[in-house]
């Protein structure tokens, strides 16, 4: 479980170890801690921060987030904050944004909410359930290509699909028992597979997240469109704003409380069991003889091909079906049994709806066209277009719309789990003033969007792409829980084990059918990004395996000679000892570099101690006016050799400016550099290497007078040297830049 | 004229002055400067830079740029520059850049390159005599609205903008003799008028040049339409690829020798003879009766509202005019004479070929058409379709493309002086590293790009616009001139006045009717851009105004206290002196700021010697990492006080580092801030103000570790804090940002 200091990583026995040997060197060195804080001319202690007026009350007061307490409680991470606001723009940003989002939340704000089964059903189960509002429509939309003949794989495919359902959920029953903390296809698959397998995972869980969303949303305003012609006349202006309004909203950290989530599931469910009934029971004044479907002629032969492209679009009518095992804390003790029966009321609901939705289907022999949605047309044939209809439609648009906001909780937390494996970056980490993962989310928005856009907004042509990625989870979640039974001295393993090793099969069966019958027509896009993910996760796992191992506190740093290069600070009363590399700084012997400093010593950042640095601070000075004396008074106060360096376009330029320097009283070492070109930066960033080849050992610091307009709008009229140095600069070892703003 | 060290402004007596005392100050304070000298570990003088290998051959040799020797030889200012290239991308860049603009060439490669006549001739006129390109179809487009009634009007107006042409030659003639080296209107009209004229006059002048190249390009393309329908069918993408050549050619600096000039100038001028000649043949066979006109029905009433429209349009064939007196340095001694001479040559050119065509289109009555250019059109009539018409359209697009050429080095030229009187931002001073203005010419080419699109490239909507700026500028330029004999004691100064006088009369009358007539058929565009245009140089000026007095070195700097404030670096050896505001420092009376210190001088950023600065770092530590140990090092080995500073997100984890700490041995200060929320940045900027708030004379010196990935892709993977935090504290007084860089 990450905890508040998972960002801020544990320092090892080994370290600890080092860091006492670099303590004791240092107080050779560095003199008393007394005499330093005695030095200290303020007084740190500000009395406890932030200052009891400043502290901001949370809007919302408690605050709960259903699924990032599924089986993760997200470490307490280091927020964006909003520093001091300063001009108008950035204070009407600020407001802008507190309106939006409200004001931030204490870390405290965080609690947990302990869901009773009924409450959970409804919050968890909308995923699920909201995709019989598209899975069958996706079913027959295949089939029917292959004309009558196709259609009459319909009851046979809706019987297969049923049997995965049952599969997969006893499957999960397993998995919910194995990990009481909650076992996402991420966690179990790495955990039993490796860490590929889970990363495959994690992928293939992401890019359903996002599809979630696009396909929910285009779902709902498909639903919403006969009701609302006038809104649903421009579906992607539509369905972009609504994930505008989920950002929002999550952004802000919605209180999820169950209440809000049960109503327009219970609602869908409602609608549906009326329509099924109704249907059956204007079925059976035909005595249940199927109204003869209109026969579309067949665009396709019925090929074993078209089947199990059948069988792949139609099995994203189980989509979702993961959330309870994500979230099993959620529940109340004793979890895991409370998790797993509502686990099976899910799927009891899921299985009731599906095979009354394919039964109405094949009474009514309705079938897919492009001006209306199958259930829709359903709704029309048994409800006609009251208002039953009308409740029928927007019903199911809202459980679509709330399955939507569902991967909104799902998406980040994986991005958490990945970014704390080190596989993502540390900024997904972070909780924002609102305690949401407002990264995650945001990069949510943004995918979702861009493939709604893409896609125009039209399901039928995202079912593809879906599928994989979910069955892909899906199998090795079921593969991961093999392993793990195989592994384990449970007293039921085998049974586990054999239900897993089914559902997993299955699952299989399903991804590779997705994935082959559909790879022209998109899935292929599915497959590259997941690809392309693994990749990249692992190459940021390995660079930062790099930096931290580049970071850690090193024994060998001890070795390095500590004898006397110390360069003091010239002392007007006593001149410099001899013996130290100051008098070597002399013209007589410019670049001599002390024998004992070797060149990788030089070179190497690994200075741990004060009396490891050489100080050498370079003024570049355009014109003697107050910025550059500033420049060069604190540089001086900082009693460590000192080099003014000017750049100057021409000899005469330079002439000049060597009288004004005369004119002060020549009080620094100054060089002039005459350069033929007009650039600035390169000859001054030339001059400082060269200069720092002489004395690999030196810290170099430029110190650079920068005017600082106290208005934004006027940055543009002054040189941003300063800026393009340092930008220089910053990849050059051991050189240190400081800016002494001039404000204006 | 400007220098070398122009944009490095002189300081004047008093400066010096305190420059010296504050010279003596510092002496006290500081030391000997042998003392400095002797402590500076490095031979600063590199032994002449760049060492002879770096020196950078300039590809084209001599080179010589005409306008920008008009008048005005630039100063050589500090170009951008292109520091070490780092990465495999940087390192492309810097490739592709060189071989599309050459190597960088030395200040000293400027040379002046003086013309005789009959070169100079071509080079100053093609802009002028090009105009009657489009000129004569403006104005009849207008006309041919009022049908038949209208076009009567066509050779009065031409006999009118007859007039014009000379009035405004001869006053030119005048300003020429007046300012022998260069009298663009900006010059005359803020040297006689005052600065707001002189802005108005910069605005109208470049408009026009903007307008020059969109129209010019506009008609150019027109022209080729004919001989070239493919490359002409798409008018927009091809101007846009030409405006980019331009770019490129004038970036690179261009060789703009006559010779290359004088070519299409002198084959437009014989083409349009021919024409002409060929055309009156053939009416002398006729007997010179005008083929009766087809009688266009009008679409307007022949107001005088019309006549003045028209008259704005046509007057348009005149623009270019100014060429020649902007650039009298150019030609060989007596420059005037020669310029003079060269102008009338022009103007005499110009009026034959004006009316020479207007008379073509009075005899064959043709009238413009939305599929052909008026000029095409004669020459079909003419010349038929053979090599002849091929030839004159031809070298009409030649002649175009070179006056839109000449707009890119008119253009910067003034951006040039704008800066150089402060008006406009200092980066339109430097000469790019092919001693071109490389900044104007970029935004010259932006400009002309976004109208040239904008308009879709029609010449015919783009009209209105030119005529505004063009004879607003030829207006004041010659109320300039008005003002200037008004003043002089010139023998022949009442002549002059009275041409003067005419010519600005004219043309002021030609610019109210083109702002009244076409001000909602897009004039109000122009006016607007001009309007907008003056303010923002005049907020820019006064911007550098308050600059420059901010930063001019003041006496009062020394009746600052400079008693015993220093904070000696701490010694392990002797305790700091008690008398030392260190201690002060602790905890016993924390915010006692020395009594002598004002809260105006501790506020106020105006040190000007070491002893006037007191230092304090601060060193944000998030973990005890090798980045951290150095950052810390680094801040000790300045031997000034230190403060070390924790952010934690929760009192377990402050408890933890706290702990890490003792290991290391507790030898600096540490001060842990524990903030409920999760921001980093913004506890640490407030922590740091109210801090500073207790000795508001500090100067504050945060020491941020920062680590940086040497491969660019990897910057995302690390928290931007250091930028962050850097960006938020510059805008606070005495707060200096210091970031030592760690190389991973």
């Amino acid at each position: 479980m990450p905890s508040p200091s998972a960002p801020l990583p544990q320092l090892d026995e080994e370290q600890v170890e080092v860091l006492r040997r670099v303590g004791r060197e240092w107080g050779r060195a560095a003199g008393p801690s007394e005499a330093w804080r005695r030095a200290l001319p303020v007084a740190p202690d500000l009395g406890g921060f932030p200052a009891p007026g400043e502290i901001r009350p949370a809007a919302l007061g408690r605050h709960v987030r259903i699924s990032s307490l599924g089986g993760e409680s997200p470490a307490i991470e280091l927020t964006e904050g909003d520093g001091p606001e300063r001009g108008r723009r950035a204070r009407a940003a600020h407001l802008l944004r507190r309106t939006v989002l409200g004001m931030p939340l204490r870390s405290s704000a965080i609690a947990r909410e302990r869901l009773r089964k009924r409450v959970a059903l409804p919050v968890l189960s909308a995923d699920a359930l909201s995709s019989v509002a598209y899975g069958p429509e996706a079913l027959l939309a295949v089939l029917v290509l292959g004309g009558a003949a196709g259609l009459a794989y319909a009851t046979p495919l809706a019987a297969v699909i049923v049997v995965l359902m049952v599969s997969v959920a006893l499957s999960y029953r397993q998995t919910i028992r194995a990990y009481p903390h909650g076992g996402g296809s991420y966690l179990v698959a790495s955990a039993n597979l490796g860490r590929t397998p889970g990363l495959l995972a994690a992928a293939g869980l992401m890019t359903d997240y996002v599809l979630t969303v696009s396909v929910s949303i285009a779902a709902g305003v498909a639903a919403i469109a006969p009701v609302l012609p006038a809104l649903a006349r421009s579906p992607v202006p539509l369905g972009v704003a609504v994930i505008l309004v989920l950002l929002a909203g999550n952004l802000r950290g919605v209180r999820q409380a169950g209440r809000l989530f049960a109503v327009p599931t219970y609602a869908f469910v409602l609608a549906m069991v009326v329509l099924v009934v109704a249907g059956l029971h204007q079925a059976a004044g035909r005595g249940f003889t199927p109204a003869t479907p209109p026969h579309p002629n067949a665009t396709e032969a019925v090929t074993l091909l078209l089947v199990l492209r059948a069988l792949a679009s139609g099995s994203t009518a189980m989509t979702g079906i993961e959330a309870i095992s994500n979230a099993v804390p959620v529940f109340r003790p004793k979890e895991w049994r409370n998790a797993r029966t509502t686990l099976t009321w899910m799927i009891c609901l899921l299985v009731v709806l599906f095979t009354g939705m394919m039964t109405l289907v094949h009474l009514t022999g309705v079938v897919p066209n492009h001006q209306e949605t199958l259930l829709s047309q359903l709704a029309h044939e048994v409800l006609g277009s009251g208002a039953l209809y009308v409740f029928v439609q927007l019903a199911t648009a809202g459980v679509l719309l709330l399955a939507a906001n569902t991967a909104y909780n799902d998406f980040p937390r994986v991005l958490f789990l990945l970014a704390r494996d080190w596989h993502a970056p540390r900024v997904f980490l972070r909780l924002g003033d609102r305690l949401a993962f407002s990264h995650g989310i945001i990069l949510l928005s943004a995918a979702a969007t861009l493939i709604f856009v893409a896609f125009g907004g039209r399901t039928a042509a995202l079912i593809p792409l879906y599928a994989v990625g979910v069955f892909l989870a899906f199998t090795l979640s079921q593969a991961g829980m093999v392993v793990h039974w195989h592994q384990t001295r449970d007293p039921h393993r085998l049974r586990s084990l054999l239900l897993n090793a089914v559902g997993c099969t299955l699952s299989g069966i399903v991804f590779l059918a997705a994935v082959v019958t559909k790879f022209l027509t998109g899935a292929w896009v599915a497959v590259l990004t997941i690809g392309g993910f693994v990749l990249l996760t692992k190459r940021i796992r390995a660079h930062y395996d790099r930096v931290g191992e580049a970071l850690r506190l090193h024994p060998h740093a001890l070795e390095l000679p500590t004898s006397g290069c110390r360069v003091p600070a010239p002392d007007p009363a006593a001149p410099p000892e001899p013996d130290a590399p100051a008098g070597q700084g002399s013209k007589a012997s410019p670049a001599v570099v002390p024998e004992d400093a070797s060149e990788a010593e030089a070179e190497a950042e690994t200075e741990e101690a004060p009396e490891q640095i050489h100080h050498l601070s370079i003024v570049p000075v355009a014109v003697l006016d107050l910025a550059g004396m500033r420049a060069l008074a604190y540089a001086a106060a900082l009693r460590q050799p000192v080099l003014a360096l000017h750049i100057s376009p021409s000899d005469a330029e330079a002439e000049r400016f060597r009288d004004n320097w005369r004119e002060w009283g020549d009080h620094l070492p100054l060089e002039v550099v005459v350069t033929p070109y007009r650039a600035i930066v390169a000859p001054m960033i030339d001059y400082i290497e060269v200069l720092h080849r002489q004395r690999p050992d030196l810290t170099v610091t430029v110190i650079l007078p920068e005017i600082v307009p106290r208005q934004r709008r006027y940055r543009l009229l002054h040189s941003r040297i300063a800026g393009r140095l340092r930008r220089s600069l910053r990849t050059l070892p051991k050189i240190v830049v400081t800016t002494v703003p001039f404000h204006v």
